[in-house]
Order: C-alpha cells, then structure tokens, then sequence
C-alpha cells in the first residue's frame, strides 16, 4: 500500500503503476481515489474521448485494436477502457483486453483496462467516469471506451464520450436497423467495417441517404460514413481523421459541455446509487405496497426523497 | 370533460371510453389518475402481462398482431401497449398501432393505445407503469407491452412485464447475438420468428445449447424456444402455451414479486424526474463545477439529495 501522497505524486509524474493503483481505487469507489480525481479534472480537456459501440459481431474490437495501432504510429498515448456491464456470461471484452494486453504488453504509450462494473440501472456506473476522469488526467492523448453488452451501454457511452463511434457491418441490413433503433441518432462518425463483405457500398448509401431524410441544416452534424476492414488496418486513419473532423466542429464550447455531460452522469449515477441504499433501508416493502395499491407511487417518491 | 367520481365509476364498470380517458390522465401525470390507479392496483392481479423485445426487424409488431387473433379466438380480451421510448424518427409503434386499430376497431374486447413517453433516463417512463396497472384494472386477460426502439427499454421491459417474450429472426446470426449481448437472460420465452427462413432450425440449435451452457439446476426456467411465422399465424398457440408454463413457474408468489419489481420501476422513475428537476433548480452549474474538478461527484450528489 502506498501513502496517498506518494501516489498523487506518481500519478501526476505520469506513472503507469500509479495510474493503475488510481484506476483501482476508483472502481472501488473508494475515497483515496477522490484528490486524485480532482487534480485530474483540474486540468481540463487534454484527451479525444472516443466512445465505440455496435451490435456484438460488428468487430468493435478488431477496430479498437486497428486504433490503437494507427494512433501509436502517430506517436500518441491510448488508452482503452472495456467495459461490459450487460453480463457476466459473454466475457468478450476481457478476451479482447487480455489479447491485446499481451500484443501492446511492452509499449507505455498504451494503456488497456477492464471494468466489469454495473451501473445501478445496468449500464456504464459513475465509476466509469471516475476512471476516465484519471485516464484524461494520465496524460492519454486519446481514450478510447469500448463497450460489449447491449442497450443502455449505448446510450450510456454517448454520455460520456467526446465522439461516439457507431460500427456497422453491411450484412443483415445492419444499417438500416441502427436507423431504425434510433441509434444513429447518437453517432458522431459511422464505421461501415468488414467492408469487403458484399453489400459494403449498399449500406453506405443506405445510411447516407438516412441521414439525408432527419431534419436537418447547415449546422448539423451528419455523421461521416466510413468503410473499413479493421482485421487488415484498412480505412482506420479515414476514421480517425472523422473524429478529429468532429471535434473541430465541437469546438471548446463543445467539448466542455460534453464533460459536463459526463458529470451528470457521474453525480446522477451517484445519486442513483445512495436511492437503491434507502430503498433497502426503508424495508423491502415500500414498493409491494405501492404494488398493493396501499401507497401511492408519488407519495412512495417522497419517502424516498426525504429519507435519511 | 367527466367528474372524476363519474369517469372512476365509468372505469370500474369496463367503460373503454373511460379507460381511454383514465390512460390520458395517467399518460399526462395528472393528479385525477391517481384514485383510478390506487382501484385498479387494489384489484390484484388479473392480466398476463406481456413484454415483446428483439430487435427491429425480428416482426414484433406482426406477432403482437397474430397474438391478438389467437387469443380473441380463446375468447380473451387483449389490450396492447406500444411503446416508442427511443425516437421521434422511427415511427414502426404508431403506424403498426393504427392498422391494429382499423383491424380491430369493432372489437370491444381489443384495446390498442401507443404511447411516446420516455422516461428520465431515455428507457419506458413511471406513466407506462401507471398505464398498465390501469389496463389491469380494466380486465383485460392479456396485456401485450411492445416496445419499438433499442437499448434500455428491453431492461425496461423485463422489469415491467410477468414474461418477456424475446423475437429473434433465422438471419444474421440473430440467437448467437442475443446470446453475446446478454438479452438471453431476460427472455422468458423465445420466438425464432420469420422461421420459415433458411437457418431456423439451427437458430434453435444454437439457442437452446447456449441455455444448456449456463448454470442452472432443476429449479431454473430454461426459456422455451418456439418457430413461429407470425405473418401467417403459425406457432402462436405454441408460444401462448409457453407464456402459461411460465406463469404456472413463476407460481403466486413469483406473479407477486414481478408486480413488485413494477411498482420499484414506477417509484424509481418518478425519483429519477423529480431530481432532474432540483438539478435543474440547483443551477445549470452544479455538473459543470464537477466537470471542472472544483466540485467533488460525491459532493455533488449530497447537494442534490438534500435539496427542496
């Protein structure tokens, strides 16, 4: 164990050890890892937050590894946080994690690191935040987060992102289901990958001419759509050239509001978490009763509320 | 406009014009819902409620509809609730709700309504909850809980029905998907739809053999998994039989407990709004203070569960 003090300084001289201690600490939520915290937002926007979702099999992970390759090619740190909150059963990412955990093992410009950790609502927690908070504060040029699982993830990741990344394969009509989904909403650049299978170029107009349909004007963002064969390295500095493309147009007043957002998502999963704590508390039976129709659900609202 | 005495004594007595009025009040939050809701959920436990997922494109809305046929047949009264939480873009719930309607519109013993609300957190909100229990209350047989749209509102919707029924599809590896993203584990019952597809015995295959993969001992409910073509009509009997083997597992005390799991959904929910609206008060400030280090998260999430 070291002092917290030693640790900050470690941390803050950018020890890889250090940041790994940090990171512990705060996926456990656990106070010592707060002045780290702090220092580390103190100083500001110094990463490209890269968020990566898609519907399993659409090769999230080949991609991030694809990322990774090209972006240390171009003398930047990476880190890649995995999370999988969905499931204990699908152990993708930590597969992912230890595959290239081994292949970068050598290389301190990079930085891979699983959380399994599992919101009080099911996706990302507050200790997501927290650990790229400290990743940010680590001197990473970009993080990237890749997540495995479905649903609120997603969701979950635009929140907490500079840029959500969404990948899309041409087959089963991939494109027009995110549409579909309401997923494209939340994409800021589009990877068409495994781009070599038939329908690539189909699926590209497909979404291009989606986004043509939403309201949209001169100001909008439409997503960039991008072919790749991540498992060859094909097509990945277009996407990352995407990404820089948007955060121009995010511009600073941009990329503050969206650590902003990744705050509240931070204090609200918090405070998401204390609610489930005085639930508990206020015995098992506050919401049988409002089952029962003996409370009223608004009335159970206040308890909640007011509890200690 | 009716007396609330009136519309509430209307309601009771099966009055769809009533219940119409009532899922208004509910939708819109109004206080004058909440007698009518407090009746209903005294009444007890009187629907099988119903939760449809899978992804778009796996025929939802058609099987929804071939339910709804079978079960008039057996002389039950079906209310559909169709939920689009997701987007304001894709439109499948409402334009699959009106030709529903025009179907059944001389069928008094079929109610359809669709609802747009989004909870605080982007998945169903504590009015649907609401908007249940009042179709409950209204003596329907069946409730059938359709969701359009991806993401939480699968969670949702397992925390909100007696059974979930998951829709996979012969195509694109649709089970093996499932599997990975975790959505197997809150299906109760499974229908590999469009089943006259080529791959749908091996979907099947594929399904019940990752059931067998994960723990489980004699006492866990393996979901069942059932082809079905619901464009024309076939195996839907087979996956209502399926629905009621669940019902008859989960027993008494399990029917009581997903109510429960309903209720904690509804109070939760309205937390969830309610805290918005401090933070709202507390100032745009309060998160980006977070988001610039002056401000701890936990601090954060003190002031918010302390406030007004």
């Amino acid at each position: 164990m070291s002092e917290p003090s030693t640790l900050a300084a470690r941390y803050q001289s950018g020890d890889l050890r250090a940041l790994a201690r940090a990171v512990t600490l705060a996926e456990a939520g656990l106070p010592a890892a707060r002045p780290l915290l702090k220092s580390a937002r103190a100083g500001g926007i110094r990463s490209v937050v890269v968020g990566i979702t898609g519907s399993p099999g659409s090769g999230k992970s080949t991609l991030t590894d694809a990322l990774i390759s090209v972006l240390r090619a171009q003398g930047k740190r990476v880190a890649v946080l995995a999370v999988d909150p969905s499931s204990p059963y699908s152990g993708g990412a930590i597969l992912g994690d230890r595959i290239r955990m081994l292949r970068h093992h050598a290389d301190s410009g990079v930085f891979v690191r699983s959380l399994a950790s599992r919101g009080a609502l099911g996706g990302l927690s507050a200790r997501t935040m927290a650990v790229l908070a400290l990743l940010e504060g680590g001197g990473f040029d970009w993080i990237i987060l890749e997540t495995v699982g479905v649903g609120q993830s997603e969701v979950d990741v635009a929140a907490a992102c500079d840029h959500t990344l969404l990948v899309v394969t041409p087959a089963g009509g991939d494109g027009v289901q995110a549409f579909k989904a309401g997923i494209m909403e939340i994409a800021d650049v589009i990877a068409v990958n495994k781009s070599d299978l038939p329908g690539s170029s189909r699926t590209v107009r497909e979404l291009t001419s989606a986004q043509a349909l939403g309201w949209h004007d001169e100001h909008t963002w439409l997503a960039p759509v991008r072919k790749t064969i991540a498992s060859a390295g094909e097509g990945i500095e277009s996407v990352v050239e995407a990404v820089l493309k948007h955060r121009a147009h995010l511009g600073d007043a941009g990329l503050q509001e969206r650590r902003r957002l990744r705050a509240e998502f931070e204090v609200r999963s918090l405070v998401q978490e204390r609610l489930l704590r005085r639930a508990r508390n206020a015995g098992g039976d506050l919401y049988a009763r409002v089952a029962r129709g003996e409370l009223d659900a608004e009335a159970a609202a206040d308890e909640l509320l007011s509890g200690p």
